[in-house]
């Protein structure tokens, strides 16, 4: 049976040593949260996940999500329970303005929830974290009047979100999708079509469900441009006439997945489907995307938090397990065999794992610092402007490397494990397939790839990730003459330059060649995750010797972390070289074959 | 609805023109199969696969195997029919001995089959597999009785065997194992213990079924140097005055598994059964390995099998779904989006599996064709022995190599199919499932990088690696001057370059510091594998430079190949470096580390 311990001591480390948590204290929702206000907040968070969530992730798993006869769907025993505590706890409306019901602390905190709530239970986190999103969504575009209706029923947790893009045709190309909107007199439309792939698009957890829905308004035009958002509540209450009346949006099927068994995937039909538009019309894409990005960067925190799972679970083996001997000799003579720690290539393994958790973990909270400082931040017009240039830069990054590294460690957990591994009671099986649909859903890792190269580094002039080789730029300079940081920083810098000439390299081939864009867009996306780890890396290790000089109590954990990030530069780091050499192949090769060779 | 089609064509290609069958002619066996009746009899083997096994790979997964009270075990519907057909093809003793009911053919035809029927359902797979071994085991150990006895039996598919080595406690350190063979009078033991993991340990295919199992002889020495390999019947047919009666050998459960859900992996008990000893008593372990490398081998293959299925499906929905339009403008105006195969990522990432598929092919081939030379030429001692260091050397590295990219490009493959990918009734993630298990038995990758340093690299003063860097080096010496190889040839000796200083490194470094080999294994079996494709690339470059000189009909395969080995060269085999860089960091940081820092 696997088990779950948040790592908190880890994420205040990071905030208050590597991010300095005070330096944010005039940002808004910051100050209400002093150090030990903090600690407090995440071992609330730590308890209700180890305790509540994680106990229900195995069995969820086994039960899975059932559909009866009616439509409705019966999730696994125990989460509507689990549900209520989250809202209960307040966790829903974390970071949403206090005037609709939320609490207004800084989203920083609800992505630490999020890492901490998908280790414990993936399946489960979903249905709070798409409520969060569709929230977001909904205060952010919503009117006065829907904002105060909304907001206090779903951070309550009485109500659940959902978001409904995908058509059977239709995944990447929201253009394509032929879902209608009739509008009706008073102002409401009837929302018409089918979509797929809808998490939590029903359950038993709420008492309503409100969808939010793209489609496109009956003569609007074609493609992306056409679109427009609606909100499309399970029970309609919005309208006092119809008194709640059941809305024509039925679930008309769940998906059999390979993962996420807990949470329920449905196929959601709308025949006529009472809607009110979210926004304005035609301009759903957009509305969406503010969903989206926070989707993204909540699903990039599900890669890190399997991989963080199975890490904790596959150490614990290595500790344990008794299999044949140090290849130096006996470690433990009296006892029958070494645990499999003694073995390099065991240690080798958990390394490469514990290397990208703690850098991943950082680079998800300075980016939840910085979207904290461009949501909130209204007296610093420049400092906004970097933070919006920083996130819209890092969320394809972030959605697309760390889904794709968290995949591969949780294989990597797994394989210590030998047979065991492969056997579903022992569960860590089950991260692997739960980790895979992060690689997907949210767009597809390839989309996040071409996304980073094709938009999100020309914008502006390239502004946003000059800034970045600035700010790492200037950490090298600061630190280079310091002797103990030369280790850290030295590949760094090598990994920096890769990072450079290959964006180089885009600027004087890519513009007028977009294939050589595309070609390298995957190598890119991965090169640039790297240097990110790096540079966490570099900074942590920073952190670490100062506490390290001032004598802090925390002594193992601190040389632990100077040791993980030597192997990750001796170790992980050098592989940008390699991606460098992928990206400079170009797309000419590629482009060359015929279709139908393939 | 995933689809298989057989690659006869590009088996028939290597074979043929690549490594010239016909200059095996004198080898026993190979005169029987003419440059015609080789086609003959790889097109029956697609054909059983393409018909009968590959129908029954979904559903096998769906129904999967179910224990009933009697501790009997049901396989899914059609599995019987479909074992019969395998048998009676004459697939079962297809390389085996004429005298015993084989038809002495290659082995090599049998890889291939390996191959086909692994691509088409690796579950079903595996019950021939392991009798094929069993079969092996028997043949090469046993008495003349004892191979008269079951060879015709198990041939004909009415006898099926098994392999039982693995103990709840013991996976990789048999030396560990506890089951205990107590003498009996008259010749037999009685074997008791528990044995867990035991594919095909149990079904409904065939009359009976033949264990292998490994047992510890009452007071024979502790360690592996007690251990002795036993026939268990699970009818006793041996002793006339047992008259098939049931032996006390039984299936006390069913493991819930990620994936091959149509192979029964079962837990058996040994509750003083009847057993028979097979070889000398104390010298079962090496009496298992002749089991264990050919199916480690079948492994290896696995692997290529699941890249192979996965790629062919993912290359179909690559050139028909519509997403999205080319980076360079609409390439099918007329249609509602182009086809994601104008995509340069998805052409990257077919290409990436395409280029390890072909060449992992060729090194599969080429293996196979040596440990024919290895079993049957006793003309030519010299071939032998250099066949034999080759298929040493070969073993763990195509087990471990082979089965890590062939899991990651069924990854890849699912990828291309975004959402749909992850739903199970696309069959996309069954190929993932089902390909995880290769990574894990027959020893954890991890086993067979440590044994491809630690064993086979320093055996005989390195005489198999050191061959293996002449013939490559006599290769790129023959064609380096030749201008279209070149683009081929180049890429190949700096890989070789790269494989060469991490043997010297190991040679420097690893023999007074064993923590350094180690840690570097892992990288070292992936450099390797590099550096082995790249190999075949350049061959198989040869081959179709040459085939496209004599003006050969195939054309547009023969440029396809030319391109996809470009591809590797430039974009794949680079990775060489970064693993030497891995390699060349050493143990000590992995070493310092206290465990409990874990």
């Amino acid at each position: 049976m696997p088990t779950y311990r948040a790592p908190v001591d880890e994420v205040l480390f990071l905030l208050r040593d590597v991010f300095q948590w005070e330096r944010y204290a005039n940002v808004p929702g910051f100050s209400d949260l002093n150090a030990e206000m903090l600690e407090a907040v995440l071992r609330q968070a730590a308890r209700l996940c180890e305790d509540v969530l994680q106990p229900l992730n195995q069995t969820g798993d086994r039960e899975g999500c059932r559909r009866l006869a009616d439509g409705a769907i019966a999730t696994p025993n125990g989460f509507r329970e689990a549900y209520r505590a989250y809202a209960e706890g307040g966790w829903i409306g974390l970071a949403a303005d206090q005037r609709y019901g939320g609490q207004g602390l800084p989203y920083t905190i609800a992505a630490v929830m999020n890492e901490f709530s998908a280790s414990a239970n993936m399946a489960f986190s979903m249905y709070p974290g798409l409520t969060i999103t569709a929230l977001s969504a909904l205060l952010h575009h919503g009117t006065e009047a829907q904002k105060a209706f909304y907001g206090p029923k779903m951070t309550a947790g009485r109500w659940s979100g959902t978001m409904n893009l995908t058509e059977p045709h239709c995944g990447t190309d929201l253009g394509l999708l032929r879902t209608k909107a009739a509008p009706l007199a008073g102002g409401a439309y009837a929302i018409s079509g089918q979509k797929i792939f809808i998490s939590a698009g029903e359950h038993d957890l709420a008492e309503n469900i409100v969808h939010l829905v793209l489609a496109r308004i009956e003569g609007a035009p074609a493609g992306t441009k056409g679109l427009s958002l609606f909100i499309v509540p399970k029970f309609v209450h919005e309208d006092p006439d119809l008194a709640g009346r059941r809305n024509a949006v039925s679930c008309g099927s769940i998906e059999n997945k390979m993962g996420i068994h807990g949470n329920s995937t449905c196929v959601m039909n709308f025949d006529g489907a009472i809607g009110f538009l979210l926004g304005e019309p035609n301009r759903g894409l957009p509305a969406m995307f503010v969903m989206m990005n926070e989707a993204r960067l909540g699903v990039a925190v599900q890669g890190l938090a399997q991989s963080e799972v199975a890490y904790q679970n596959a150490a614990a083996y290595a500790r344990t397990r008794l299999q044949m001997r140090a290849l130096t000799g006996a470690k433990f003579p009296d006892q029958p065999a070494d645990p499999l720690i003694v073995q390099p290539d065991v240690r080798r393994n958990l390394l490469e794992i514990r290397a990208f958790n703690e850098a991943a973990r950082a680079l998800v909270l300075w980016t939840a610092l910085r979207c904290d400082v461009a949501r909130r931040v209204d007296f610093d017009q420049k400092a906004r402007q970097e933070a919006e240039d920083h996130l819209g830069l890092m969320t394809p990054l972030m959605k697309g490397f760390l889904t794709d590294r968290g995949f591969d460690n949780a294989v990597k957990a797994q394989q210590l494990f030998g047979g065991h591994g492969y056997i579903r009671e022992n569960g860590m099986e089950q991260f692997v397939r739960d980790a895979r649909i992060a690689m997907i859903y949210e767009g597809a890792n390839a989309v996040q790839a071409i996304d980073l190269v094709g938009r999100k580094l020309p914008m502006h002039g390239g502004r946003a990730i000059i800034a970045f080789f600035g700010e790492v730029g200037a950490f090298i300079a600061q630190n280079e003459l310091t002797e103990a940081m030369r280790p850290y920083v030295a590949p760094l810098r090598e990994g920096l330059g890769h990072l450079q000439q290959a964006t180089m390299w885009f600027m004087n081939h890519a513009m007028t060649k977009p294939d050589n864009a595309g070609a390298g867009s995957y190598a890119y996306m991965h090169l640039f995750g790297l240097v990110g780890l790096g540079f966490m890396w570099a900074q942590i290790a920073r952190a670490s010797l100062a506490s390290r000089a001032r004598g802090a109590v925390a002594r193992e954990a601190m040389e632990a972390r100077l040791m993980t990030g030597r192997f990750f530069m001796e170790r992980m780091l050098p592989e940008t070289q390699f991606q460098l050499t992928r990206i400079m192949a170009g797309g000419d090769a590629l482009m060359a074959m015929p279709a139908e060779y393939f």
